[in-house]
């Protein structure tokens, strides 16, 4: 877990966190699923509060976490009207949760996809030119952590802390290539990993097949090969991608 | 201006906005000036009202929407800890207003145009693949408010609305990818033309470079020829990051 989604989670409040979570969650799963489309309308608060058992303040907290994720627009005396899908912080860590436990979301998983492919190739080369010593510490221990996991047989492998020890390891070749903007992509990466977990079966032997490519590409950066990391990680993501897609 | 970022910023509490944000906004400068360094502890929530003469409640607010930002993480306790920058949230509209506020940041500058150079070729490529009627309607429209921009002589050109019309030109390239990932990092575009309107003097000039190159994308997304969209963004944004070096 990264230390970004770490303090989104810690974002909830102290007190009254648990119930203040439900409520968004429950509202958020709705729109979600379609319940309120785009341009209609939640219930007003005195409804919502009597829908839900709670208080005028627990609704209008909703609703401004609702309203910093893109999902509902406040306005004055009409109340919150549901936004298009495409203002939706789709990588928010939240967002990203609901909209998985919600089911498996192939279409999103084929965009994030797409989007890895993109940009993780580049970053593997900028982190083969600019990593320091204790980025290629931090890539490596993932990549122990990821093999260690997988080690173990059959029904016994931990494919959970393989996923995990996996999100570390692409973070921290964003984190090699120095770049703060790339950092923030690290969203991409966890949403797309989580994703891959819901969707795939056959994750296990997805991780047989791309285990030696992530060596491989961690390999690259060591030897500050830029042409090797970026094709590298490139042949990573066409492999973790066909394989999701057979599975 | 994008829908996301109007989202954003009606993020504000509606009642006490005013003031609310007035304090979030002082104590995110003087976190980002470094006046708090990460580790460090912001005062108490008692001392915090009566420096800033307000009341606990918006105190607490206040806390929220940093911890939402990835910058303090609030202990029961102990108090809110200063994060170190690695977990904001960079390219969240609040931060980015808040760094550029505090003085041309040429180092985030460059981070968001080697980000834009890695996935907005890519985007361009996918956008001539699969632009509809109305995304390529929507690249024209911006590219002609740029250019009636820039079509008045000398101090009259409004180079505010140009920035503008370009920010639209590229969401609306990334929106005609079709992909929902790829439309979140219009943070990035947004960030990136925003930043480059405070750092340079001589944006006009730069844009009257680019202006042709705009068109020249818009030109072989519509003609549907990959290759050369991937390749005409390439150039508008290695000219556009060359200019920025030297003004």
């Amino acid at each position: 877990m990264t230390s970004r989604t770490h303090a989104a989670a810690a974002s909830v409040p102290n007190s009254r966190g648990g119930l203040h979570r439900q409520v968004v969650e429950q509202i958020a799963t709705q729109i979600i699923k379609g319940d309120y489309p785009a341009g209609s309308f939640l219930p007003v608060e005195a409804d919502l509060c009597e829908k839900l058992g709670i208080g005028r303040s627990s609704v209008r907290e909703a609703m401004r976490v609702l309203t910093d994720k893109g999902m509902v627009e406040v306005r004055p005396r009409s109340g919150a009207r549901v936004l298009d899908r495409a203002s939706w912080r789709r990588l928010d860590p939240d967002m990203v949760r609901w909209t998985l436990d919600g089911g498996a979301d192939r279409e999103f998983l084929a965009d994030l996809l797409e989007a890895r492919r993109i940009f993780e190739p580049a970053a593997a080369a900028l982190a083969a030119e600019r990593a320091t010593g204790a980025d290629l510490a931090h890539i490596e221990a993932a990549l122990v952590a990821m093999e260690v996991a997988l080690s173990a047989d059959g029904e016994s492998r931990d494919i959970e802390a393989c996923v995990d020890a996996d999100v570390l390891f692409h973070n921290a070749i964003l984190a090699g290539t120095g770049n703060v903007v790339l950092r923030e992509f690290e969203a991409v990466i966890e949403a797309a990993l989580r994703a891959a977990f819901k969707v795939s079966a056959e994750l296990a032997r997805s991780y047989d097949l791309t285990i030696a490519a992530h060596r491989e590409v961690y390999e690259a950066i060591r030897l500050r090969d830029v042409a090797r990391a970026r094709a590298a990680m490139d042949k990573l993501l066409r492999v973790a991608s066909e394989d999701l897609r057979l599975s």
